[in-house]
């Protein structure tokens, strides 16, 4: 069973879930919000574990509409473990993100890292605070097995390239952006900043597929223990603007022109997971690369040039 | 106009209010957390300023409740937050803590003060949450004047002693515990910790008089401009345990018996405010002593041995 409000989801890209597993999806259309929503949702269905990814998740625009963004972030989890208390649900898994490190003390952050110091953003603040909520609320209920995931950078797509990222309006992240210009639909790359203390110069960011991601909450279900577990879902290793370019130039064969613009106030240098704890604990790990990620994204950039929404 | 549901608030309150100042106030009951019921609480009427000091305030409960405790506490802020911009209202006070500090890393407290770094409950991570999300608001509304308060540690009452402060149930803080013992209806009062390193051995605070604190919304709503402010309400002097307890036999008259028990977990030594900057940029100092507020309290204590309930 998939709960989605439709605000930023298609209902195409379930379609094409069921096509590729073979598997019908029960889909109930609603705001996780509303608690009287979510316990219909709930009615008569058997749920032996939730995995919550609802949210608003671009950054620039929980600058603009922040109390939309807390309304709707903390508002989901809210009604979210309420419902799940009043049914006796006690399994959950959290999609988190390495925002919630705030600004890095250090260039490999393990799990250990402080949070909620110097994080820039409301969507980073939203995301913390759920982290707060979840790890109180399961203090107070010791059957609750929790598991937090600490999300570094999704790229790529189903290797079909049936489903991926389809970003309305202008992309927030990299990868989206690269494939618009290779795609010809922008003209060139804005790359802010080649004067960092890294190798190129330019920012480096741990980036993970996105199957392997889906693999790591699969993990994370299968090894949730009572209390609060929290594991980074990352590479480990670092890639830089410049070898982003790189890479989905050979995987494109097209060239991506890009410009040099000053850094970006709030942008960091280098950002990479230690992703050791996940693999010792839920024997997880990442198992493709990031030219796996660049074949992929341009598979399904080359496949739908427009998103989901003129394939319907 | 005042929006309750009287969870924990009492009418009878209001109207003595209402008897003191000689004024009728207008009042209207319902759930700060439900936007209908704020549209209709501000239809017709004209709001040039809002004073937010709707929350649940008991920090043992909101370990116990946490999910209720983020759901009362941030959700009237939420709320009433996007009234105030659907309707143009722009001018804002709100009821924060000093527990927001965290663990003190100094014992003198100034509003410079880290945030959120060692705070030990959910009451206290509902208040530095809430600060967050209203200075993110803020800086997405640019008309918008808010005054975030920290209270360090309120005692007293209304020198008349009919307005004070009636818990229910086992009393929370020291001072309602002190009175309550003076009073007979507790035998003795229990002091954690005598080997703090502090004058006396017990832990010290900054308890501020309730009418300063009052005093203290009326300069910041007199003082607002646009963007967040955050001033500290507190005396700049600390109290210990065994002083609060002299200067309460004093004013009560009565013998307070005590007993010494272990330091309970997650308590400090010394936490006191630095006020200077709520004095330097709204004008607002303490002008009640502490042993003014171990008068009032006793005055209310005696005139209102059970609270609002019994008087009704």
């Amino acid at each position: 069973m998939i709960i989605d409000d439709l605000s930023n989801g298609n209902l195409e890209a379930l379609r094409r879930v069921e096509r590729l597993s073979g598997k019908s999806i029960e889909f109930f259309h609603g705001d996780l919000t509303e608690p009287e929503t979510v316990r219909k949702c709930f009615d008569g269905i058997n749920v032996e574990a939730v995995i919550h990814l609802a949210g608003l998740k671009a950054v620039g625009e929980s600058v603009d509409q922040p109390a939309r963004y807390y309304r709707v972030n903390l508002g989901s989890t809210l009604t979210l473990l309420n419902t799940m208390q009043e049914r006796g649900i006690n399994r959950l898994v959290f999609s988190s993100s390495a925002t919630v490190y705030g600004e890095p003390q250090t260039s490999l952050i393990s799990e250990s890292h402080p949070v909620g110091v110097g994080i820039a953003n409301p969507y980073g603040w939203s995301k913390a605070m759920n982290e707060q909520i979840i790890s109180d609320v399961a203090r107070s209920w010791p059957q609750l097995s929790v598991t937090l995931l600490r999300y570094f950078n999704p790229v790529g797509a189903h290797h079909s390239g049936q489903i991926g990222e389809a970003p309305s309006g202008k992309p927030n992240n990299l990868m989206p952006f690269i494939a618009q210009v290779a795609a010809r639909r922008r003209e060139f790359l804005t790359v802010f900043g080649n004067d960092y203390d890294t190798p190129d110069g330019t920012g480096v960011r741990d980036y993970i597929h996105v199957m392997d991601l889906a693999e790591g909450h699969l993990a994370a279900l299968l090894h949730l223990k009572s209390g609060v577990k929290t594991y980074n879902l990352g590479s480990g290793e670092g890639t830089s603007v410049l070898q982003a370019i790189g890479a989905f130039e050979k995987a494109s064969e097209r060239a991506i022109p890009y410009e040099i613009y000053p850094r970006r106030s709030g942008d960091l240098a280098s950002v990479v997971a230690d992703p050791l704890l996940a693999k010792t604990e839920i024997g997880w790990q990442t198992r493709r690369t990031f030219e796996d990620a660049c074949r992929d994204a341009w598979t399904w950039q080359s496949l739908n040039p427009h998103g989901y929404d003129v394939a319907k």
